[in-house]
């Protein structure tokens, strides 16, 4: 099956041998594993600096060499589930043909579900835990995230039908289609992988909950696909399968 | 503005000045409504019966004549986020009119959007958070969460257009339709209100995600209509604001 895999997730049937040298990563990756998946398993609060330092097999004092504490950890952690996808915008909105408009919102959602699909230990998860909302850094998170949704709800707006722009505001349309994407973090709470296409069906259903008619869908698809290839606006389509939760 | 208000929602203005006697609700509800509370503020794991207990203004002993500790009463929230909903799709189905398929699945999206905007401190978001899922009792309430996405997938199949059928399984398109629904709980995590407008709107996305064209969404919203009044399908609709988070 085709799925999604995480740039640094481990080859399956190959155990690391030897710790480090082994491993591509490097401690500051190896440190923001280990940490994904506590605080998304154990929880924020209930997960130490000692457990983290002790998951990677660092003393809890080399930990602090690459972070200021749990905080500085958590801030990199939300930081990787909407910044990849928040970077692309610009660029979505600078390329999109004229003529085509619904390409735009068609590949923020494929991008930014693809950005979820392949975050270590399904870290989207993260910005919703009490413990995390509650936090000193998620003030500081907060602001991209509204401005994914907004994007999303700008782009949406650009192509949205009669009936729908009736009934949906500009905000409310970017809060039910960030939703919509982050079924990515649903299927993978389930433990299952998110394959390619799935995200196009879900990037697909997007321009459906904005009244886009089939016809145009279809050529926003062709029109997404011109501009994703070559490039870097996705970052890994394997064929290969991953376990992480 | 019009928007859902829980039923025990306190009336705004209204100190209660005699603790016990003054609330209409029962010393279980209380129990209830102040371990929700800090659940979905606090964490499931950082909240001890006691906390429960003094929030309350009773004493602990007295917490545990009601209920069978902090999993019992997590147990009961959990029920409380779905079993209204779960409860109604047996005569959902069997009301609906044949000719009138979309109207099933319109009439649950919106039940189901009526129980999220109106279950005290937006405890559906409780089933997400990993003190949660991990707790002894998580395992007995997946079930009924499993049997509402599977609800949802059911009613969205009969009524799925050509291309949504084409690249969306049956249980993928209960998964994207529950997590559309679910966009309640955002807008609630906001601090913000969800208007019986909001939750119309909410219904028809879901069947603009299974590619339903506007005319029978139309009509399927009337059909609705006919079957929610006079009823008890939908618990509250009124036009008092509420504040609960």
């Amino acid at each position: 099956m085709s799925t999604y895999a995480p740039a640094s997730a481990t080859r399956p049937g190959r155990p690391r041998v030897i710790p480090r040298a082994a491993s591509a990563a490097t401690p500051r990756d190896e440190i923001l594993h280990a940490a994904a998946e506590l605080f998304v398993n154990r929880g924020f609060a209930a997960t130490s600096t000692r457990d983290i330092a002790e998951k990677v097999g660092i003393r809890q004092a080399s930990l602090y060499y690459h972070f200021a504490g749990k905080p500085g950890i958590l801030a990199e952690l939300l930081e990787l589930s909407v910044r990849p996808s928040l970077e692309k915008v610009e660029r979505i909105e600078r390329e999109c043909p004229a003529e085509v408009p619904e390409a735009a919102l068609y590949l923020l959602a494929l991008i930014d579900a693809d950005t979820l699909a392949t975050v270590p230990h399904n870290i989207g998860r993260l910005y919703r835990m009490p413990d995390v909302r509650s936090s000193e850094v998620f003030g500081e998170f907060e602001p991209a995230l509204q401005e994914l949704t907004a994007a999303y709800g700008r782009l949406g707006a650009q192509v949205v039908s009669g009936p729908v722009a009736a009934t949906v505001t500009t905000d409310q349309l970017g809060g039910l289609l960030i939703q919509a994407v982050e079924v990515v973090i649903r299927i993978r709470s389930r433990g299952a992988t998110v394959t390619p296409a799935q995200a196009r069906a879900i990037a697909a259903t997007c321009l459906r909950i904005c009244g886009v008619p089939e016809v145009r869908i279809a050529r926003a698809s062709v029109t997404a696909d011109e501009h994703l290839y070559p490039g870097t606006m996705i970052r890994t389509i394997g064929d290969q399968a991953h376990t992480s939760k």
